[in-house]
């Protein structure tokens, strides 16, 4: 089974990384951006019959820092 | 306008950050896991004007590295 974790920094939170993206964006000529945060994304492959519990104490335990980030599961169809 | 850019290894590239997060999540005691993946998730906020064509070459010159990554562009529907 396909799932995405998909991890951004909570609103308010600082991001320089998001930060230094915007300015290289307007440096090369892009006007119009507002604001850019940069998150991950992470793929993974798990047993099909892994618990959405499981999952949730994954991204707790290790894929994400609960404390300056937030995480939302996106689970694909299992391949038929 | 709010748009997600998923930015993720091309297959066949090698992945030692999901090596790691892959081996962190065994050690943690997380079975059946087959495979982990690590890419970024950028979230712009971009003028409502800002055409596909923009994001792209914002993608090809800085958001991505087309030699080895893959990008998908997600708009959102525009803040009414």
């Amino acid at each position: 089974m396909k799932v995405r974790i998909h991890v951004s920094l909570k609103p308010g939170v600082l991001d320089p990384q998001g930060r230094a993206v915007h300015h290289a964006l307007e440096g090369l000529g892009f006007s119009g951006v507002d604001d850019v945060r940069v998150g991950r994304l992470i793929e993974l492959d798990v047993a099909d019959d892994t618990s959405q519990a499981q999952l949730e104490e994954m991204c707790r335990k290790l894929l994400a820092n609960t404390v300056i980030e937030n995480f939302r599961i996106e689970t694909m169809e299992a391949a038929r």
